[in-house]
């Protein structure tokens, strides 16, 4: 125990990395599986999943686009058919090469030598090139075109250093696949996709993001373009939280997405790819928790209210499990943003300072207490999680199922504004290279994680002075701002000219 | 062309089974994918799994469950924990080997043999194993349980004679994984769980099930008991449309899942696994279409109302698009079984009758046609997809709006009363062995598939007369029903005494 007595071990300012960790566990999001680097998702984390599922699904839908499913497995000649995507994926992927198991002789089980592949599949990283090859057979004439489809799906990346949420070797996620006729409307769509997951971020994680263009060397592997939106988490890093790709014609030409145009010519389609994944959950609990767990946005949070009886007598348990039952279904009558208020009763018979605590770890925007006191005096106390532990009010059931929605609304502005106070706080225009080395450098060696944030300086445009940087003080350029003006500057690096500022940082 | 002008060819009563491959292609469901066994669900096809997953999990939600993720992957350790499990996946499932590809230095790429894994990982074939191995750390004491979790996922199983949405190599499933302290407890789960399923088929896929548990052969491997949901499509055969597993102790024991009971004694917990999959298509599509194609139900349709304008001359169009638009708006503020009504305009620049009969082979429940002289005479022109291509009805645009909802509920109705006559027209009681060979021989040696359908006849209760029925006839033990009453009879293979009639048939 620390003297702090925070429910988190340790505290964000003590060490991050194992404070994500804790915060993790804690909030009985997510935990590690036995097989390397795959994670088991548990109902709480989840539930958040499903609600961000949810409101992407509608902002897809309302954007013209539906789901479809395409296979798991890509042929290895697939993943080879565009030079720059194998380059980027075939360093980290599940490969399948066998169809059977058999006994090993030794009690044991063995991959059948009999029943090896002839081409080895490849567990799905991302899906260009097995849905490219479905398009190629669907579009034949400009008519067949746009098509505008999703996948909700998991992929496999092997990573070597996992980490629950951020880098998994599977994760969920959805990718968007689209083709076009022309290149100004691939363009229009990939911008397009990017302000959906810009308002996506503001709106619901209450996550603040500077949405830009990616360098040419952090763009997606066969990609032309691609768009960002940026995050800065409490340890002042950022998170790539979305992306959305313009891929011009290379993949319709690695894949033969062709079609007849308007002008009875042969053309090849135009395509875009974008995704978010899991780990925006990751990202939700590194800018929002606290040294007591997490602090779930209510617009994405599994649950918005959990209601806590207090029973310490048998005698009153009947009265007060029924005024917990009937407030529920008060507040499931009651909307918020558009949707029923989820609301739980947790009559679970453990210790009550044990269950409070629990929700408070979990991050459950709203508690109310009802216990034989308080029907007694016709209230409830009604708890926040943005708040300290111990602050309450006392409201009637009445006044209760009237405040709910405002609150949320109050808990969810609440926390976007202070996500944005803290980012602003740690976001520096830069214009010299000591001021910037001394910004990245961390002041105490056992802390490397501490550093100064963001940093909004001149580039010259030039790749060397990009690798010099990352190779120095692993920061990266995160991406070029849409917000950045065109500015005479001096590039942080090597003095050359500079047209505008970018965003520089260091990231997960 | 047939003389018959169906929309597919070959019809139900030339060749079953290509029908079906046709019904398929043509009502743009689904496609087999250049990765052997793995299909493509295609928007019209996935629209009818979303609207299943939403119904479904409601049903599970409202049960108690709740959603969470495992691995895709399980060690081939796990997988061989449990005897009869391993001995029924093993021989039909994919294997990764290596987590890298390398230039294989002929300009192709081979998994790297540096990266080849201590442990290959078997891709998912069903989650028991690894869920076991994490319930085994979730659950120490009584208090813990019940765990009443469900996942959707994707499942891979090596089928060497795929068929698209019945039997796939990938297919798309949700598995409910329950543990609970008693024997009883977890047989009650099964059996609610088997009864959700029962509902859902007969009110939402619009098809009548036998509800009923296999014979010990037909068990799942490592299941205590294992009760079905069994359909008859328009073959006659059956198809199993959902299983619900009481597991006993044995996943419990082989993953380890104990808990200290109220009596303070070490025990192992009871567990339960049930799951339906992405075969409810197949089963609707084979169940419901007709020889011009899909037929949906309503409750399970992607879109309810198509409406089409038709605009044969440039100077009317934008009057009838206009009033295409306002009955979309009006029918979306209407609900059917409780969710809005999703209606969708057809504005595509094509030729009216390839346009309606797109959507008739699709199987929209209502097409709803809008032209200049519709518009004059103040109504619309509306077609149920259940009655002849060429019937209409022309009402108001008030009216339409007020009748859809009705309409609707009288093609769901329609849909499950013709297949309920339909299977009980072919469900023949048969008390002698030659009426039950007779039943089951096709007439014609030329169409294999054509024969009587299900049959309840007296089983001794033997493993070896269900086995030479299903060497002999390609019969199979469907289920003994839940309504079988107790009733004295001989079997009908061996004549010895059997206690209640059981469901024979041949099965997909």
């Amino acid at each position: 125990m620390t003297d702090q007595k925070t429910a988190i071990t340790p505290r964000r300012d003590e060490d991050f990395p194992e404070w994500y960790q804790q915060v993790v566990r804690a909030a009985e999001m997510a935990e590690n599986s036995d097989v390397r680097g795959c994670m088991v998702i548990k109902p709480w984390g989840y539930g958040m999943w499903e609600a961000m599922q949810r409101t992407l699904d509608r902002m897809f839908k309302a954007t013209g686009h539906k789901n479809a499913y395409f296979p798991l497995f890509i042929p290895l000649s697939y993943l080879a058919k565009e030079a720059a995507h194998v380059e980027g994926f075939a360093k980290e992927c599940a490969v399948v090469t066998h169809h059977r198991l058999e006994a090993d002789g030794a009690g044991g089980l063995r991959p059948a030598p009999s029943a090896q592949l002839t081409e080895p599949l490849i567990v799905r990283p991302t899906s260009e090139t097995i849905i490219g090859a479905t398009y190629a057979k669907w579009v034949q004439s400009y008519r067949d075109l746009p098509i505008l489809i999703n996948q909700w799906a998991n992929v496999v990346r092997w990573e070597m250093r996992p980490r629950v949420f951020l880098r998994t070797a599977e994760f969920l996620w959805q990718e968007g696949h689209t083709a076009h006729e022309t290149e100004a409307e691939a363009i229009a769509e990939t911008e397009k996709m990017l302000e959906v997951y810009a308002t996506f971020a503001r709106e619901f994680l209450a996550i603040p993001v500077y949405p830009g263009e990616k360098s040419e060397s952090e763009r997606f592997p066969g990609a032309v373009r691609t768009l960002t939106i940026e995050a800065m988490v409490q340890d002042r890093k950022a998170i790539q939280a979305g992306t959305s790709h313009f891929l011009g014609q290379n993949f319709a030409k690695a894949s033969g997405i062709q079609f007849l145009s308007r002008e009875n010519t042969q053309e090849f389609a135009w395509t875009t790819s974008w995704g978010v994944s899991t780990r925006l959950i990751g990202t939700a609990i590194m800018a929002h928790a606290d040294d007591d767990g997490m602090i779930m946005p209510p617009r994405i949070a599994p649950a918005h209210v959990v209601i806590l009886p207090i029973t310490p007598k048998p005698e009153t348990r009947e009265a007060v499990m029924a005024a917990a039952l009937a407030l529920v279904e008060g507040l499931r009558g009651q909307t918020y943003a558009g949707d029923p208020i989820v609301a739980e009763v947790d009559g679970r018979d453990i210790h009550g300072g044990t269950k409070t605590w629990e929700w408070i770890k979990k991050g459950a925007p709203i508690r109310i207490e009802i216990g034989p006191r308080d029907l007694e005096k016709g209230t409830v106390a009604l708890a926040r999680r943005d708040q300290g532990p111990k602050e309450k009010q006392f409201l009637t059931m009445a006044e209760t199922v009237a405040a709910v929605p405002g609150i949320l609304q109050a808990i969810q502005d609440g926390l976007y504004q202070r996500a944005l106070a803290y980012r602003d706080a740690n976001t520096r225009i830069i214009d010299t290279r000591e001021e910037f080395y001394a910004f990245f450098t961390p002041a105490n060696a056992q802390r490397p994680e501490i550093h100064g944030g963001f940093a909004r300086s001149h580039w010259c445009g030039g790749a060397e002075c990009e690798g010099k940087i990352k190779e120095e003080l692993k920061v990266t350029i995160r991406c070029i701002p849409f917000d950045s003006v065109a500015e005479a500057g001096t590039c942080v690096v090597c003095g050359e000219a500079g047209a505008r500022r970018v965003l520089w940082a260091k990231s997960y």
